[in-house]
């Protein structure tokens, strides 16, 4: 089946029948999405791993394993609703319940999110009167995309939103997302959120099973699970309007989350560069997705690129200590400008270094790097994004 | 058994027989250490786990499991002869080559060491003259112990090095260390060097599995194995001359270890604050190692205390991003200054914050802060150190 991706405008709201909107007051912001459901609608969701769950995370998980649908997904940013007990989860439903009173829609199919301060309780005043707006003011318009983008908002700078159409010469299907980022140097523990739409029909397990499968080489390669914040998920709402292939649905869904991922690393906090560490010749799939990992995770790596200094030391110490199967005297490495303007360099050649040191700043003074490492042992490769390490990240987190 | 632990002056000289002594000559330093040796004298050593290994630590990993014996250490800074090939190797044996024709002692018991720049050749040529230099000047003076560890200082600030003796009422034991330390954020990729001399008589075998245990609990405890850079060693040597209980000579190595390794958490790159992070009511003491090194290494927290601000969701944050057994229910977490001016104070009790923020922000402006987390799951302990993260951190690695 041949079928084409491309990118439209608009948002979540480039889904038929999805509406949202958003508003933010100071650093408390609330944003809803919400979209008709077919019959045979479905829902999947990817959550942390950190062993203190937000109550928010708890209750939309068990939500979507017991009734597999999401009629609208509340966010807010301000106040994580982690590490909050009972009254916590009880404000989770509140929200929840809110929501679907002014929706007219089974509480049960609403998802609840929460980004923010840990360890301190939602103002249910503030949350139900934004509540009240939001829901008076969704729209099907892209302005509502952005709205509800920018609303979950925390020290990112800019809204996260991105839409295709997967057109195979017939008929169409639509995904669209909204993300929210966070301080992207690890052990990540700020709120990583994205809430993806589409109008395809699919079985609750198939479309997990995508979910999984997109998440694990997109938001996966800039936070790993076992550091993820109390609060990150990703959900995944299928309105149940259009048949679907799943390959094709696959690849499209790859294609969204890899955009919001990469728009996430991009925004990291503090950052001034964007960085793509692309790793080949590895002896397995998962050694590839660990090397790229290690790379683009560590900060004297990421110091140096701040710098702008061709420091390759620094990326062979970080491969050698991710544990991976490699060969020293096999060992390569380069450095690419992704916008083309500064060209690439080879900084390590099997083994030796063969650094044209001018040339290497000045690939490096592009804001969008590439460091491209080969292991020289397999055929497997992987990709990784993040961002340099500049002393504002400090400032930002004091 | 009865025996008292007490410091002593004269760092890695204050035990009998030992000489050292070193120079710098801007970023190159090189140090020797040399001890005689009884017949009964042994060796071990603890090396990084970098799958990318210096051409010293292959050399010296493999001298002391062949002969288990050190007469003498020669270490070098500004250049940490790694990934450096074959060239790389034939250096570092020609190193060991010449201290051992200068003082006349066997080849093969002469380990090496380096740290600095990654993916350089050595400059023999200033190798040769600064080991014919230092072996003129060896002494057994506490000078020669103070010139050793500043000469392998890279991005140090001070000298490290810590003796002490452990007294039965009727013999003494004596174990003295110098020590280098490192960028102290994970994931650590700048170089940990230490050398431990004692005058002990102990079988190889018991001296590895002293020098491990000890470094598991101090060294292990700033630096964790699979982070380590290419060039990690800890170097145990016993002379041979005194017959020594392996408890009390165990108990007096991990002193020795603890201090040198709460040295280099304290010189931390860019650090101004040193701190300690005791997790107890663990389920396992492998939980209590693994979330007291979490707390210790997150960014968010180490941001946080270098801005004196309480933030305890962070420190619950890492801690269920540690993946550990707790009770959130049942955490606790406390503040309190080591010096003691500023006293303590509980952030969390039994899973309720009860911050008391204008004490909580008093305790954080101590320079010496400990971090106390209860899991409430268990009975067992560990400590981790380190430091606060500064924008000085990235500026020294651009």
């Amino acid at each position: 089946m041949k079928f084409r991706i491309e990118r439209v405008e608009g948002g979540i709201c480039a889904v038929g029948g999805v509406r949202a909107y958003g508003v933010k007051e100071g650093k408390n912001g609330l944003a809803i999405v919400a979209g008709d459901l077919e019959e045979n609608a479905s829902a999947a969701g990817v959550f942390t791993a950190n062993k203190v769950k937000a109550a928010p995370v708890k209750l939309t998980q068990a939500r979507i394993e017991k009734c597999g649908r999401l009629a609208a997904i509340v966010a807010n940013s301000g106040c994580a609703n982690a590490f909050t007990g009972k009254e916590g989860l009880k404000n989770a439903e509140l929200m929840a319940e809110l929501v679907a009173r002014r929706l007219g829609i089974p509480e049960e199919e609403v998802g609840v999110a929460s980004t923010g301060v840990i360890g301190k309780q939602l103002d249910m005043r503030l949350i139900e009167r934004q509540i009240k707006e939001v829901s008076e003011k969704l729209t099907s318009n892209a302005e509502g995309s952005v709205a509800a983008a920018r609303a979950i908002m925390t020290t990112d700078t800019f809204p996260k939103e991105t839409a295709i159409r997967i057109y195979d010469g017939e008929s169409e299907l639509r995904i669209g997302g909204i993300a929210k980022g966070a301080g992207m140097i690890f052990p990540h523990l700020a709120t990583m959120l994205a809430f993806v739409w589409t109008d395809a029909r699919l079985h609750k397990r198939e479309l997990k099973d995508c979910l999984k499968s997109a998440v694990d080489r997109s938001f996966n390669m800039i936070v790993v699970d076992g550091d993820m914040s109390t609060n990150d998920m990703v959900l995944l709402v299928a309105t149940g309007v259009k048949e679907a292939s799943v390959e094709a649905f696959q690849q499209g869904l790859n294609y969204v989350c890899e955009t919001l991922a990469k728009m996430i690393a991009r925004d990291g906090e503090g950052a001034t560069k964007f960085v793509e560490v692309h790793v080949r010749g590895a002896a397995s799939y998962e050694d590839a997705r660990t090397a790229a990992r290690a790379v683009v995770r560590s900060p004297l790596v990421k110091s140096s690129i701040h710098g702008e200094s061709p420091n390759f030391g620094r990326i062979v110490a970080a491969v050698g200590a991710a544990g991976v199967e490699l060969d020293e005297s096999r060992i390569s490495i380069a450095l690419e400008d992704i916008s083309g303007v500064f060209g690439s360099v080879k900084l390590v050649s099997n083994g030796s270094p063969t650094v044209d040191v001018d040339h290497a700043r000045r690939v490096m003074q592009t804001r969008e790097l590439r460091i491209v490492v080969d292991l020289g042992v397999g055929a497997y490769e992987a990709t990784a994004w993040g961002c340099d390490l500049s002393p504002e990240y400090v400032r930002l987190n004091l």
